[in-house]
């Protein structure tokens, strides 16, 4: 085994949900050391979590611009640097490590701004680093089957993609009891974007049904709402979809559906069988060739294929979750950058959300955002 | 006990699913006793499904209007016909009944058109006889306990209704191969309506979503596809829907989903909690309190109430289906006619689908033919 | 359509349970019509319950002797008899029908006692009249595609059953308050039997395991338990199972099981296959070939076969449930009534639960009994 | 954060299943530091293994002898170690560490004898270091809330225990193909101990049985089976259970059952209510409380407690897994091992399988090999 990558990370301090699975994700294989942190925004509090997690003083940096230039400099600096923050920062944070050869793993959504997003990805065409979204969803071994078994033609045509990611987090108005950082951020505009749900959720949604089927959005309706009175942003969005090529689709992404915890799902359905997934069940996938029974495709078991085996850890019936399949876009991420350390090209089954991946899925908020005002209409991505 | 009601059916012949149906439905509870038909729109074949289901001969008729005439002149003459014909059928069949005082229980939609279902409405109106429409999943004693439960306030206010009905029948061209009489004139907009899906099971899941949430639909927006090829009616069909009062939903209803056989399913939230309830298991209804544990309410166990108890006719973990559910319309329509027969009010618990629940169902496929016809235009029941 | 069969009733009057279900279960298919009936041990109360239930007084008897008598002698009589009583009736009121060479429909378990059953058992194969147990579980349609999986050797040679029956009505000692009737016969010896929960639903799984396996019981080794101070029966049976062939097994009944309502289930696996089936859940069938995915048979949909469909209503995705599972054994009775009736044999592929099933089932309650005496020492049935 | 726990392995070289799962159990938290091994029992291989996982050469051994004297001796030499191998070096293996004060992290069951066992419960008593066996399934967060509850009496006195582990990766003889190393040495009775699939996941189940209701076994009736042709150990066993105080269960334990991968499975039935844990969806726990509706509580959701809290990584909705909950073992291991090293006591909520918990498997086993030979009659743990 080659030496860990050295890592460092923007955001994720005490208290921080993303930052913990990060960190998490990073370890999991061994192919990672976090050596360096702009763990927060206040000098102090960054040394402090520094401290918590182990990372040398000197290391511990107030500032992401600080960061990126010293370990720039260093001999030992990092070689990567994970990006945890509220969203509105991410690509001023972003632009500092790339602009420095330092590869980028950016957490979703890419940016709060389409022109942000389009600055972001001009700098990520433009630098020799790799930069990486964590479209976690996309690192399940059972969603790249689904989507390798729709490549391969074996569900026919696609006809009809059903997405949805409904929660009940923000059922009531959390963000103004002063009790629940994440909902503060999530829901100001400032910081998360024009989009509430549409951006926190709803982007996981849209990737994760271009990712699985493949297809190229044409056009999209959205009705989003603002259920709970006092919030700034979208709490509950319905989006029809418009494919190229015919196929049509449905979305929903609400954070006030009580009884929902993380209920991504996905079914996609074309001229010769149907396929089901879903995120709090990801070890199983449903599978119809039409006019069979069903069958029950199990993560490590029988009918799992090699697409799958390949990011899996362990045999059938002993589950994997959540933050194995976002460790697997840190591996693979780590064979990108191994690769491009080695002056080699980057295997050809590397899969990870890219800046492209990213700037499509601002760009579908954006459009929902601009479909919603105009009362639905159907608008393209811009 | 009392005497059973004679009863008398229009169009369920041999090879009609629903005639069947209808026929065991209401001789589950013992409160009918078929006695008459025009089961078949030629005679000699009306004589022949007649003496398979044991008609005296001269019961038999080969025309519903020679039925009607006839029977209402007998003095031990039908009480009540059920009208099982392809859709087109439905109102002059029910108008030579209902004319005559016989009370009608009718398959849905109520019309193949929205003037047909008007006038419709009007002689129901207009008539002693009663008019019981057979949208049947409002039988089922969970979907009444669900219903009760949302008007007792225990979700709060409504926000969000997702409502969907998926089958995969359709999904190759099965009405031309000549094999298969169901997909013929169900995707014949001269029998069936303009509405393909949407008026087949779409109603349905309307009809559902109106029952269970007592909501009013102000506007909807239908993206409606036709995606076998020669296809005359729609069998996929996405909408949006904008109810009085705030509520917002989602309707997906297709016949080329495969995988699905009839899986018509829905989801109420509001401000204090959420309800789920599918139709292919239909004895459970999962209920969540917000900030608490999800609860599976049982019909006949623990959590069902007296709602759903009226309406069973087994303990709790002695699955009932879609004939029972179905049934119980034909209960509460012997209830209604036996008050009827005494003079005496109809009980006020007594709960079945009328006529303008039917007008409802087919102003709504008319909307979504309309609103498709207009790029998914927002647009209110005509 | 012959005409309807004349059915007479023994047991099942007001608050009895079991009587309900068997009439539904005959008026499902329109093949009886109930003319005669002994409802209640006591005349004044079998009267009432008869004109509750639409019958002539003069055919209300509150006796099952006198009613034998009688009916076998009327021009009209009756020409089968369900018998719903107690289990120690059933020997002594079955015993006047068949005598008379009325058929007879019985509940089960056969009798309260094994002599009984084996003096039944000689009784029916002395009389021209049929027998019909009903065990109601192996009329679900995908409860006979399952048997039929395994004869015709898809899962190969069977090794290992599983079969359960847990409930959970029991679990405190209702039948010591005065307000159920149910659990008060039922947990008394001189009128269920020395068997409580083996004699009451332990009988069923074992039959069921015996009607899906094929397989015969060799010796079996029972740990019974009464967990209710006071209770005069077992509450909760733990069963092991060998059967002839080298098959194990293990059977688990209770009725002290906090929220399983009626969880009747069975699993069995051989050399190349397994398959689950859950009565809560009776229209799916769990099929796993060896080293292949699991497939979901349903009824009326893929995967089901002629077996199954021949006993089925509804198409799938339409679920059928308890009471039709249940008609299905009536239905059974009826074709092989009439077959007697026209003088024919009865048709190769009706199957409804035997006498000697009834036998073999009162045997095994009796081998539990006797076995758990002796402190869970194998015993063979006697 | 503390310095990483300097970690070696014995055992786990290349295609050894559970030498994988402890390394990356031992990562997920970042508490370890594996730095040492004896990977394989030829030198060479050994040093392959080593060098592929990153180790040192020269902490790269042949022998876990000549590890533990080196390691002793080194000033930053291992301070734990796992020990991965077949069972019946576990004993040998943990003497060399134990001896020397190197904290034992072992994999189950404990060892592949009884005296074996003993003598091992003796040394880790004498020992300074500490012994913790992985019997990882009590890891689950929602495993711990269910002992929570059942020790705080929520379900009241508990009465009946059903648990199962059927898996089917043994239905053929795999062992006998050359290509399947898991199956040589677990069927291998030299190396795996007198139990076959009663000793390796039979175990698990009674050690979840026995975690979870705090209840001690008095007696068990074992039946064991040798399915396949020529295999020496057992491939099937079915046990009943007398627990101390008078309740009672079934272990159902299987390596031949198509269609189950890993299922492990607990139910749990007191006076007061019942729960139910699966292992393949292990973030549910089901809870009824007698007389009441189920209750679906979830890790990190409405319903989890403090208990599954503490031991969990992300919110509720975002599934973990059995590398989470094998990693909980780890981190609870550090938490022990770093009290140790400070001279403090172990925290008192702490939770790790002990070597008594081990020997009482060990002990388990025996048991139900001794009842079995002798057709199943009680006995007690010897």
């Amino acid at each position: 085994m080659a030496e860990r990558i050295r890592l460092g990370m923007v955001g994720g301090g005490k208290d921080a949900f993303i930052g913990a699975v990060h960190r998490i994700a990073a370890r999991i294989d061994g192919e990672y050391d976090l050596v360096a942190g702009a763990l927060s925004s206040t000098p102090e509090k960054a040394r402090d979590s520094g401290a918590t997690l182990g990372l040398a003083p000197d290391r511990c940096y107030g500032d992401f611009r600080e960061m990126a230039i010293r370990e720039a400099r260093l001999k030992d600096g990092i070689e990567a640097v994970a990006i945890v923050t509220p969203n509105h920062l991410h690509y001023p944070a972003a632009r500092e490590f790339l602009k420095r050869g330092i590869h980028v793993i950016c957490d979703k959504p890419l940016t709060s701004t389409l022109p942000d997003a389009r600055k972001l990805a001009k700098l990520a065409a433009d630098s020799d680093a790799l930069f990486v979204l964590t479209h976690n969803y996309t690192g399940y071994p059972m969603v790249r089957q689904a989507r390798e078994m729709v490549a391969q033609g074996e569900l026919g045509q696609i006809r009809v993609v059903q997405v949805e990611y409904p929660q009940d987090w923000l059922t009531e108005a959390v963000e103004t009891t002063g009790t629940n950082k994440q909902s503060e951020w999530r829901t100001d505009p400032a910081r998360s974007g024009a989009g509430g749900a549409i951006g926190d959720i709803g982007t996981h949604a849209f990737n994760l049904a271009c990712f699985v089927t493949g297809l190229t959005l044409d056009q999209l309706s959205a009705d989003m709402q603002s259920f709970v009175e006092g919030r700034r942003v979208d709490d509950n969005c319905h989006v029809m979809l418009r494919f190229k090529g015919g196929a049509r689709g449905m979305l929903w992404a609400s954070q006030v559906a009580p009884g929902n915890e993380n209920g991504l799902k996905i079914r996609v359905y074309g001229t010769q069988g149907g396929l089901e997934w879903a995120q709090e069940d990801p070890n199983r996938l449903w599978y119809t060739p039409f006019g069979e029974p069903k069958r029950l495709l199990t993560r490590g078991g029988a009918g799992a294929r090699a697409v799958a085996a390949r990011v899996s850890r362990t045999p059938g019936g002993h589950p994997e979750g959540y933050l194995e399949g976002f460790a697997n876009i840190y591996a693979e991420a780590a064979r990108a950058i191994r690769a491009r350390q080695a002056g080699t090209p980057v295997p050809a089954d590397v899969i990870y959300p890219t800046v492209q991946d990213g700037l499509l899925g601002v760009a579908f908020v954006d459009a929902c955002v601009r479909s919603s005002a105009k009362g639905a209409a159907w608008v393209g991505l811009a």
